[in-house]
């Protein structure tokens, strides 16, 4: 059955990159110069060591090793791709002819645009009437696989607050960075006494970074708890 | 050898509790009633379970489990304690007479006050001369065990700041909180292009709870990575 899941590269204290740059998403020189760099290649370093992304860019190199199965594993999964419109527009040149998804990518944004056909599988579709839509088409363009949120963080975020998240999995990079884009940074539009069940169905270490993926619950009340408080 | 550890539990979005509340921290009633304790008893709800913790505060029941040996793990590593002047004002009454710290806990305060002895071999020492002092102090009373900082999150991260941590342990609970009070919010005086480096060194998986410890490293220069880019 079409899981809808996302996975994201963050920092433990839960940055997917550094402070957002205000370069256009399309000037990859400028955005390499700006903050927002320097912190997104850390959190996502195992990624681009890995043998895995590496192939699937044409990129010479890289590890075969755990972190890169778990690249593999990541793109076998998904049988369509839902992306937010900054993401789309900072990969568009990097990505080249032939971008690594090989599957059909469902881009939010309001400015409509036809669908760009590229090679290897990976054509780029632009929904313009919102999240719900883009998640729908994905589905059914998955073919019975999953539908992967590709990012960015923001649009995770907006996914996961409308209840169409199933699965969330965090690559948890062994950093702090202090400042920069978060990924669970309020936004979820919930009530200051319920909270967002997960449940945590596998984690994987290695020293690079840890994989945790969550089924997501639903949203459920606090409940205060008098048997006894204070921190252990 | 003694090394200064830190844990806090946390929710996966980094909270360790709801939103503050401005109740005086030793009015339990007026704060059960605010914000911040529904956040506060699930992140810690793992703690308060555990027959470990609850043998300490004398509660009866409680499960035997991987997390409950964590719970008892962390109390029997540390010889001494470093506390946030907010979470002993918190604690004071709750903890009663014999608290479950069984050694000398150094709380960071700017209100001076005499050594407080309780009973099972606690004492609480009021240090008005800053986090090094405390630090410096708690090291010499460990006797050769751990130096572990009790929190608050605040706490925490300065001493962190300071470079005077060797280890951190979070425990996240499968939960998101969307608010609340932060343990890895800024603060932590680093150069936009500059991270502190961590190695995980233990992670325990428990359908209840995610624990890893990190060995905290120093400060380093974020790389660009010119190898390729874009999300996994």
């Amino acid at each position: 059955m079409t899981k809808v899941t996302a996975q994201m590269s963050v920092s433990l204290d839960g940055y997917y990159a550094g402070p957002r740059s205000t370069a256009d998403p399309h000037d990859m020189a400028a955005w390499m110069e700006g903050l927002e760099a320097p912190g997104f290649f850390r959190v996502t370093r195992w990624v681009i060591d890995a043998i895995a992304w590496r192939e699937r860019l044409g990129f010479a190199g890289g590890e075969q090793s755990v972190n890169s199965r778990i690249v593999e594993e990541t793109f076998a999964a998904a049988g369509a791709y839902v992306m937010g419109r900054r993401m789309f527009e900072g990969g568009e040149i990097p990505w080249g002819d032939e971008p690594p998804f090989r599957a059909p990518v469902f881009v939010v944004t309001h400015r409509d645009r036809e669908v760009l056909e590229r090679q290897g599988g990976t054509s780029f579709t632009f929904v313009t009437d919102g999240i719900e839509r883009a998640v729908a088409m994905a589905r059914e363009a998955a073919g019975g696989k999953n539908v992967a949120v590709a990012g960015g963080g923001t649009l995770v975020r907006q996914i996961l607050a409308a209840g169409l998240l199933d699965e969330l999995e965090l690559h948890i990079a062994p950093v702090l960075l202090g400042d920069g884009m978060r990924l669970l940074d309020g936004g979820l539009g919930l009530d200051p006494r319920e909270g967002i069940e997960l449940t945590p169905v596998r984690v994987v270490e290695t020293p690079e970074v840890t994989h945790i993926r969550y089924a997501v619950g639903g949203r459920a009340k606090l409940e205060l708890d008098d048997r006894g408080s204070g921190a252990a």
